[in-house]
C-alpha cells in the first residue's frame, strides 16, 4: 500500500511516503513561511523522488489536529481534495498522537505530547503502549498547563513529555512535578514517517466528505460571539452573525 | 551557526539543515537509486525552502562511516568539497552514534547500532549516555552477528538494538539473547537532525583534507591482495598492484 502522509497541523511541516511499513521519503520543514507555499511542492518533489506517480497512490493520511486553525486547515484540505480526486482513501490520525508513537515504543513509558496553544495553554494528549497498541489515558483536549500538571501528579507516574517544550514551560514542568522527564529534541518534531505508519493500521477508513479536523478549542471569532450571545450557546455563530 | 549536515553511508540519504540546535529543514530518501543522483539536488531544494545561501553556512557534518564503501564516499567527498570551496568548517560523526544517539536519550538504555555489512556480519556500536554525554561501550566494528551477540550476554544487561533489524538478524537475537530489546520502524533510520545536532558541539572541527572515512573494514580487492602477498599486509595494494 502506497501511502503519501501529511502534517502541517503546527509550526512544523511533516510529509512522507511510506509503503509497507517501509519509509520511502520524507521531508521536515520548520521555517516560518506559511504552510500552503511549501505543501504541494514538497509533495510534487518527493513524489518524483520516488518514481511515484499520483494514480498509484493508495492512501492519504494527515494528522487531523489539534494544532494551528491554519495549519490543520490547509493539511486536512489538501488531503481531501488529493483523496477525492485520486478517489483514493483518507484516514486522519490525532496530531497528538503521532508525536506520543514513536517515544511511547523506544521507553514503554506513558508519554504525553503537547503543543503551544498559547497564553500559558496547550493542546495535550496522554498515551502508553498495552500490549504493542498506542491506547490514550488523558484524551486529547486544550487545558491550562497547569491543569496538565496537576492530572500528572495525582496519576503518581513517571511520565515522559515530547513536543513544544518552551522555556517557560519546562521551567513550571521542573519546578512543580518530580514526575516528569522532558523528551529531547529529535521528540520535539512530528514524524510523517511515524504518521504514515499509524495511518496504514487503521480501519474502517473516514468518509471524504464529512471529514472534519480536530480543532478542540471554538476560535476567537466564536468565543466573542458567544460573550455577547449568552444563553445561545448551541447556536452555530456562522449562521447567526 | 548554520550547519548543512550529511549521511549517505548507508542505504537511507538523510540531509539536514540545522541551526543553533533547532531543525530547519531535513529530508530522508529511502530509494534504491543512487545517492549521488539526489545528493546535490536535495541539498538545493532545502536550502531554496530555508531561504540559505551557501555563503552563510558555517559547517558541514558528515557520518563518516562505517557503511557502504560508494555511499560513505559520496558523502565525504561532498562533504571535504563543499566545505573547501566555502571556506567552512568541516566535521565528521560516526553513522553508528548517530543513529544510537536519539533512542540512548529517551530511554536511558545502552544502545547498540546495527548495519548490514553482509554474510552474517554487520558493523556495529554500543553507546550509552552518562552524565548528558553520549560514551561509547562497544568500540565501532565490523563483526559476526554471533561475535556482537557474545558481547551483549556477557555484559549481562538489558540493551536496545536500533538500525538495519533484518528479519534473520531479529530472529538470531530473540533466539540467542535474553538482554535485547529490538527498535522500532522509526529508529531504523538515520536522522540528519540529530546529526547536525551533535556536530554541532565538536571541537575541534578536523582539517579537511587530510579528513578520511572510517570504513571499518578493507574492500574486496585489499583482501584479495593480502591473500596473494603474504606477509607484506603493512604495504598499500593501491600503489603496488
Amino acid at each position: 500500500m502506497k501511502i503519501l502522509s501529511i502534517d502541517t497541523s503546527n509550526a512544523p511541516l511533516a510529509i512522507a511516503l511510506v509503503e509497507d511499513d517501509q519509509l520511502v521519503a520524507e521531508t521536515t520543514l520548520n521555517v516560518t513561511k506559511n504552510h500552503s507555499v511549501f505543501l504541494m511542492p514538497v509533495i510534487e518533489q518527493l513524489m518524483k523522488m520516488a518514481s511515484w506517480t499520483p494514480a498509484e497512490l493508495n492512501r492519504i493520511v494527515v494528522a487531523k489536529g489539534p494544532g494551528s486553525y491554519t495549519g490543520v486547515r490547509i493539511a486536512v484540505t489538501t488531503a481531501k481534495t488529493l483523496a477525492s480526486t485520486l478517489k483514493i482513501e483518507l484516514v486522519g490520525v490525532s496530531s497528538l498522537a503521532v508525536m506520543a508513537k514513536d517515544p511511547a515504543e523506544l521507553t514503554n513509558l506513558p508519554v504525553i505530547a503537547i503543543f503551544n496553544a498559547r497564553r500559558n495553554t496547550v493542546f495535550t494528549g496522554g498515551y502508553q503502549m498495552e500490549q504493542g497498541k498506542l491506547v490514550s489515558f488523558i484524551e486529547d483536549a486544550h487545558m491550562e498547563l497547569s491543569e496538565l500538571i496537576e492530572k500528572i501528579n495525582e496519576k503518581q507516574q513517571p511520565v515522559l513529555i515530547v513536543g513544544d517544550i518552551l522555556p517557560e514551560f519546562k521551567n513550571q514542568f521542573e519546578t512543580n512535578s518530580k514526575f516528569i522527564t522532558l523528551g529531547n529534541e529529535q521528540s520535539s518534531f512530528p514524524s510523517a514517517f511515524q504518521l504514515g505508519l499509524m495511518g496504514a493500521k487503521i480501519n474502517p477508513v473516514s468518509d471524504i466528505d464529512s471529514f472534519v479536523p480536530d480543532y478542540l478549542r471554538i476560535t476567537e471569532a466564536e468565543m466573542n460571539w458567544q460573550k455577547s450571545h449568552p444563553g445561545e450557546l448551541k447556536k452555530s455563530y456562522v449562521r447567526e452573525v
